[in-house]
């Protein structure tokens, strides 16, 4: 589970390398990833490129069985939009790096059956940390506030 | 409140004679209408390219002040990750031609305090009840079945 972790926290580090804000994503089907995907905001002036609709666009048009396979990892607790793609693709299960700097709708969504697993990792908080403190304005922004 | 979704399924047909699937959403602001979008799944090969999508993407990097003056009108009922990128962005009022093809978490999101008003169609409900009957297929991917 950690290593794919890992692989969601490079796309966030390449997402801050590119300017951007540090949120990565990987699609991870039967053992195997098939999309990885960083926050597009600034990079592409995206309202809708969060970390995680930017992988699951990348995974292409899937077949709906094939979304039942997948796990996907964000380094950071889905908002509304990403979680409601999540819903949408009946992902069954989503692992998160951390809750403490943003918090999406997880009770939500755990009540219409997606499993949700929090590994509240150093490396991923310290990551939106750094972000926040410096760009606080951004990270408003892509957060509607 | 007609004459914006006028322009939704002016939006919706588009996507019908590009090959696409006939959704179509139009974002108005303090009575103008500040962008326009449809379904782009084929256009695109987009997974994450619904109307409502298209037409949040269109309208840019807007401020969080500017959505909660906004009115998103779709020519049918937002699904989970639409309905979600509308409570991310606070977008307070959602008009929909129809949701008797497919009908999206409205309870769930006039609970967070949207408002959703139905116009119940006809337009709305034969340009998807045709596009249902021809690609059954295409709609199922598309809604995530």
């Amino acid at each position: 589970m950690e290593k794919f972790m890992q692989e969601a926290i490079k796309e966030a580090q390449k997402g801050l390398a590119e300017g951007g804000i540090p949120i990565g994503a990987v699609l991870v089907k039967a053992g195997v990833i098939i999309a990885k995907g960083h926050n597009r905001r600034i990079q592409k002036e995206s309202a809708i490129l969060h970390a995680e609709m930017d992988c699951l666009e990348n995974a292409g048009r899937l077949k709906s069985a094939d979304y039942k396979k997948c796990v996907i990892y964000s380094t950071l607790s889905p908002c509304d939009m990403c979680m409601g793609a999540i819903l949408l693709y009946k992902i069954p299960k989503v692992v998160i790096g951390e809750n403490r700097t943003f918090k999406g709708p997880e009770a939500y969504a755990r009540r219409r059956g997606v499993k949700i697993v929090n590994l509240d990792s150093t490396d991923c908080l310290r990551l939106m940390q750094q972000f926040i403190k410096n760009k606080p304005k951004l990270w408003n922004e892509d957060i509607g506030k």
